[in-house]
């Protein structure tokens, strides 16, 4: 089976990453690392524990990746991030701590086993700033051939970004980091604002949630209904959220969910444009694409999929 | 047959745009309109003129359109123009005066009439700045229901622009006039640095031209070989020189050519990346997408078809 880790910076829609990856059979979630971005570091790694036991999967094994990009030397969250993912990263919405601690082995040193051990099996889905695997590239640079495939949520290479005209908050937050990542060669999809901006969820969707009675169920509709009233206000004319970082797992899971471009791609690490996400100029007539970037997707079979394994998950949980 | 309209700012590939629309048995070149870019409007109205004569051509007809921006009163060429397309916009190859003057009729006037004519069997092909077809749809907003298609070769969808990181030339000119089209609704082919940077001509190619003997070959090796040259200061990464302007012609002979994004587009008009060409948000998830963007191009072929239509057009003409 294919193994799946999940960079998560915890959050709204990570967590409705984390419950797409525990509710899809065809891949095993064999770690969660921790980044910085929707919340800090720390606030994150607690939100995994606590989200895997809440939603019965206390297997699953969280480590602690870099709590900053390597250009700053703090973070400080976003007033933005804190009204769309509560201050908590969850939507203000209290679930039980974990017993458990996060692994002592780091993060990076784990995204470099797990490629080494499992190679083309691994799939690494990042959802937050590129930090954790900049930093594995760097530390080992010969998994960029190991790795199965990185699909990551970030970017906006055919829309506009969503903390500035151009640049989107992911790659916002380090985008150096994001920069070593597209040239590294590592085979690489980009599921950017270009998609999940077209895969909306409504209150609708989560009331279905609430109807199955369960804990897990009631808590990812409250959390996710915190997240669609923050959409009301930051992008009224969407209306409904944003589904990111699940739909970075769904296609992690099946590819043919969206139609991708290939392209070779950098991001802008200096001048005006810092943090945007754009073909590279000097690599386009290169016939060796390594990325590809999602520019069309099926949002009827997408959400129907995100519906039916989340509810799967969520009426199961104790 | 299809009935084309070229706006040019003649220019060295928008000569080449006239020799493959002319070299098309499939459309039937009514007129061109002449705008300012790479040249002044009534250098570019001189050279269409005597270039139409030289390829055989002096049936078709020269239009004055406008010579500037709406939000300027002006227009310089810059240097870099001058640069890549010499002082007198055809690689500062001397060519004879034409002995016909442009029409009295204003372009605008034409380009609304055509329109009116012709209806969908009308293509009109802009591939200069967007001031003319812009003033057309603010004095007869119907046409955009009436015309067939507009191909345009300006913008930068996926890759950096050629004038600042985010703009292209063509459309830095008149970011305002390019933006009315955008969100006009006409049907809207964008023909951008995406793929145009992907169709390089070499001295190869020119050198089969300057074989054939005749002086409008001559001319058109002579003149390329300077733009070529240019493309070595300009871009050396390349190896060659782009054929912006008749890729769009090849387009809108043959759509085939390119594999085409569907996608409602806007023109940044304010802050820093004001000339940008980039996806609506606000349009996203509005179902009917009114324009397309090449993304891919189908190069070994376009670049046979392109040898053969003009090879086959500078090889008759005396």
């Amino acid at each position: 089976m294919r193994k799946l880790i999940l960079d998560l910076d915890t959050g709204v829609d990570d967590t409705l990453a984390i419950s797409y990856a525990l509710g899809s059979p065809e891949v095993e979630l064999i770690g969660i690392t921790g980044t910085y971005g929707n919340v800090l570091l720390e606030q994150g790694i607690r939100n995994d524990l606590a989200i895997t036991d809440l939603l019965g999967h206390p297997e699953v094994k969280v480590y602690k990746g870099l709590p900053h990009a390597s250009t700053s030397d703090s973070f400080q969250v976003l007033p933005i991030s804190e009204f769309i993912h509560g201050k908590n990263g969850i939507g203000d919405v209290r679930i039980p701590d974990s017993n458990r601690e996060p692994e002592t082995e780091s993060a990076i040193d784990f995204i470099i086993d797990a490629a080494k051990t499992y190679g083309k099996d691994l799939i690494y889905v990042p959802t937050g700033p590129m930090t954790n695997i900049a930093a594995a590239l760097r530390t080992a640079p010969e998994i960029k051939d190991q790795i199965g495939k990185i699909v990551l949520m970030g970017g906006a290479l055919t829309v506009c970004g969503n903390v500035s005209p151009w640049a989107e908050a992911n790659i916002s937050q380090d985008p150096d980091a994001a920069n070593e990542l597209f040239r590294s060669g590592a085979p690489t999809t980009m599921i950017g604002l270009d998609v999940t901006l077209q895969t909306l969820l409504t209150y609708k969707e989560t009331q279905r949630w609430r109807d199955l009675g369960t804990p897990a169920a009631k808590f990812l509709a409250d959390m996710t209904d915190f997240y669609i009233k923050a959409y009301e206000t930051t992008s009224p004319h969407l209306g409904g959220c944003g589904l990111h970082d699940p739909l970075a797992v769904g296609v992690a899971v099946d590819p043919s969910l969206v139609t991708t471009l290939p392209i070779n791609m950098q991001v802008d690490v200096e001048g005006a444009t810092r943090g945007r996400t754009i073909g590279d100029n000097t690599r386009l007539n290169d016939p060796v694409k390594t990325m590809e970037v999602a520019v069309q997707v099926d949002v009827p079979r997408f959400l129907k999929e995100f519906m039916d394994r989340i509810g799967g998950l969520a009426a199961q949980a104790k």
